[in-house]
């Protein structure tokens, strides 16, 4: 089977983080599954939730905001503001980033803090919410090691990484990390979130107003399964080179962004 | 193991269809699963979205509205008018049963309409958006067959049935068609969409802020596929009741809103 | 003269209250003017509104919200939230079932609680507004009474019941509560709301873009005054039956419920 | 009996009518009773509601607005879009402006047009809403003889004038035209609306969370009844003077406003 | 060169300011550059905004809201509240406002206070927020010696006076004041907010979508300096009468507006 | 006189173009000045607005969105679709950036297209207004030169380039383009909008709530004139370039992005 762009079926896309991408806030990274780019930021505030301090719950909070820029899309997006109301989709996406991250954290560690991470996409190409929870966990673990670094925590309240991946049914066979084109030809589409230790967080799949058999669903976890072991490796790659960031050459920063085809 | 309630592992709630709810709507059913009610209702309308009309689709759409009613938790959950804006959990459940019911219908054969769906929780007791998904096809169904009596279509646009149970894991083990306690208190929240003949069309299964194993996830998706055949059983025979409504005795009636304990 | 249905001009439609409809509510009838079905629940919480903290008044809160389900109308009716504003007649009816309700309630006897009202229409066949006024007051006696029970209260804050029927001119002739086909024809909408003992609440006559002479007014109140005695028996049957809800026969339930024709 | 402003019970306050306080506008006046000031003008469009065209409609539309300034109050109300959304006192005066008003107009002798009238409250008094009704009538009533003397219609589809008045119940005694401080204390709120033959086109009273006897009323709709042939008597006068303008009082205008052609 | 109206270059048009316009605010004045016609309010609350309370900022605040009524306009404008938004230009014209007047106050001197200036536009006929601004100092200056008189502050916290106006290029000609037919053919669009003693506050130039030139500007902001200085000399006389008004004007408003104390 | 940053009183800051950040867009660039980051992008659809199709208004049209993403601030900035409704400030400045930009567009000859300026800010850093001008004007010329080559239009709608710089009072002196802390603590805040061809497109002066003296305003604007026309340089070069791209070295990439200190 040939992939539009030539991958194999069990092949991820060129999967490349690049810290720092919004020095103002506490960790961020621009994270691209091959064409699609998504900025991740996650920034702490010194406060909770208004319903934390009613319920008087101990620690803290992480929420996420998800939003497609309008010009992430071949056709240009209307803004939220503009249409009046936050889009369903970005919704739904959005709730999915923060109970994926909310998973892996340790939220009495945190402290009397809230943890906003905002996933804004530069480029669509399909897979943008999985490459938010993936870009997400990495901007979120820079954010800990710079609260651990100010000494403001003791330990990182991110118990391990957390990282997501798209599966789907293209023309009768299961692909991994599907691109736009095939995304939208897929007669099935199937996220994934797994911890670094193999377990699961989330899992969605959908028939897209289709419907798949129980073998498909098997074919497709396994080869989420084995992406997500590789996106992992790379994530922790990436925290490691922000937390020696000031090395980093330009040479990488260039590779990171070269956007131009 | 001892369920709350006193239920086997395996065992669904009691599942009934009271149809005729909502004489307006084309076709309605209360829907009990257990103690969880919601009016389910499905409007023809001979329009189509204004989208379909720009890029001149073919056929019809099939669109849910999903709404908790201001009494229908144990805490009086406040209407999305008077908080301004739709809350995001419905948005997403909307989507979910918005999507499944299109998954198995024939859109084209449902000529230029859109079917409204709309699903109002009267009473949440765990599972809404199940008793939704499976309720509204009920409804479809009975306004399909409406449609069809009136020689409005030839054939039935609703290619098979769709239905929805949930599982989880509580206690370390897992449990079909959860209720609220249980729900509240169990580790993951499994929802599995099903055709009749055994087609997944959606799965969506999430830690709820924790992490589960592929054992686990083959456990509660083995119990939803028996929990689905029992439940479309009683899906066909409420939709084969509704169109011999009038012969309908009021003793059934009475047993299907017996709400007092 | 022949009305529509056969009704006598004098005759009220045949009412009932289906007590218990939602079970989360303190207190909750379904309530029927002929084919206007309206579902009125009462839920008590432990809260004051902020003006009434901020003012320092003693006491209590009664507020209500009324509210068209979709489907409750022939052609289906869009959602607040979709349009995105209350609908004006809404604002209108719920302000209207608010001081109704006030009118009889002891508000400091209540406590430092709200009294939340809410009226959700499930068919529509003329007269919402005052089947809501006359469900939601046996819905606020049934929760009183359970404060009572539950021993919060010492005794009910509700002074008298209020009960609203409309009468109108049709044909040149003063008729009792109108049903959607009357009501759409009529020259004159008239709405009384009125205590057990006799006095009036709120009075609402409006031409419908027409006008009306004093006699005409006369007749109708007289009417309406006729109505209420009769409704207001009926209330206090359904409020006592409630009472002894585990007791009521099934048969009961069914004929209440009988919406299939 | 003293009433606070030593008027007799059954006496209006000094009512008076500003006309061109809005040049833009087709018709404008500032009607004032007593301390309660109103900016009422109709603006005249060539366009229908989207609605009667889809309905096919014949004729044209008169649709009210009606809103309190910000410094109308003693304390300053904050703004409709401030607050983001329509104030429900507002919505429900608005809609019996707009009724009352239609129910003297021969909206098919209008043409294809649509009446916008516009009551914004300068200075709040009590009775804000029986000066709308009254002031709106009359800018109407200068806007229609506007198009009439433009030849644009052959006949005014004012058919008759249309005035409203306040009564209550105020220390036990019925009340004519309530300013403020006797409205704040009155236990009811009348509000009768009345052709200037006679005729009833809407009556609303409230007993204010309160009750009222049919006795109480019917005192209250006679002094009503007296009230509105005085005000109608005004009514015509500052329509005549309104349309001699040109003529008489161009002095006066230029001194009150210094209003310019 | 011949303006429409006949004035020099240099002119302004005639400007009057009607103070007590709106007897509950603070402070209040009518202001009308021609035809222009603006109802300005500054209204004195003992509150000042959340973020100050938060941040502790001592002394009160000022804010301004500008609005142009529906009927100011030749063709009806549509209220923000019907739009579901705050027009962008008002927003922009009310920040400018605020800015302008808190630059001549001491808001420390104000104390725990908030200054709402409203400025809702009766008439527009070009200068609008040159209009606001101006009439918006009188009525503040108004409000601020009311407190004074009521011995609430002991010096005026209004440093000194704020004037705008404006001026553009119109058939190549730099023109002071324009009104509306000069601004709707001017190729430049200049507002000039000065104060008493001749330093600039605000300055404003937009070539309306086309550009101008530095001698352009030079003339324009010239124009605008010298039509300050006439302007800030009428409001000074204004606010002195306003402050006699009880003396000497009470006639002159009486036949005005029939304002009653 | 020593700038925070070293720089001298006429310098501006670094400026750099980073072209092709948004692939999907028809023109896009990221434009730093200095620390102040801004993505802004031109969109080119094949439509015009409804009120250019009412009013038969030929050619096509430019319109501008500015956003600030949340993490550009030092504390996060909450977006406009939870806040519920779009910034003041960001109304304010698209408007501005629009008008900016349509000033140097021969909109006739765009035909019946609308150009999406989108400018999200990054990083903010002071003067987020002047970059988006500027970086808007380099999107706008990279989009039309796209057009050109796939000859959807004969010559360039953009009769010049436009560019922006602010300067303001810093401790009694004139400077040109301040930082964030030079423009907290500066006097006044002047924004100077210019064409290549050294004409004034936009001027605007605020005393930042304090006031400014004509000396001042004129050492302002001749420092803001000297800025333009370095910037304009840059702007060309950037254009130039970005025809180039294929070419450009990963080493220019790299300089562009160097965000990390």
């Amino acid at each position: 089977m040939n992939r539009p762009d030539g991958r194999q079926v069990e092949q991820i896309r060129e999967i490349t983080f690049q810290p720092g991408i919004a020095p103002h806030a506490t960790g961020s990274v621009l994270v691209s599954f091959g064409d699609t780019r998504v900025i991740c930021t996650a920034c702490v505030e010194d406060d909770v939730p208004r319903w934390m301090k009613q319920q008087k719950v101990k620690g803290g909070w992480l929420t996420a905001e998800y939003n497609m820029l309008p010009y992430s899309t071949l056709q240009r997006k209307r803004r939220d503001i503009s249409v009046g109301k936050l889009d369903g989709r970005s919704s739904e996406i959005q709730r999915l980033i923060g109970r994926s991250l909310r998973a892996v954290m340790d939220l009495k560690a945190l402290g009397s803090r809230t943890v906003w991470v905002d996933c804004d996409v530069l480029q669509a190409d399909g897979g943008t919410r999985t490459a938010s929870i993936t870009g997400g966990c990495v901007a979120v673990a820079i954010a800990m090691n710079k609260l651990l670094a100010e000494k403001k925590i003791k330990q990182s309240p991110l118990k391990q990484l957390v990282a997501a991946v798209s599966a789907g049914i293209y023309q009768g066979e299961a692909l991994l990390d599907l691109n736009y084109p095939e995304d939208r030809d897929a007669a099935v589409d199937f996220n994934v979130v797994m911890t670094e230790k193999g377990q699961f967080v989330e899992l969605q799949g959908s028939g897209e107003e289709d419907v798949f058999t129980a073998e498909e669903m098997a074919s497709m976890v396994s080869l989420a399964q084995q992406g997500i072991q590789q996106i992992v490796a790379l994530q922790k790659e990436a925290i490691s080179n922000a937390d020696q960031a000031d090395e980093t050459s330009l040479q990488d920063l260039a590779q990171a962004f070269n956007f131009r085809k």
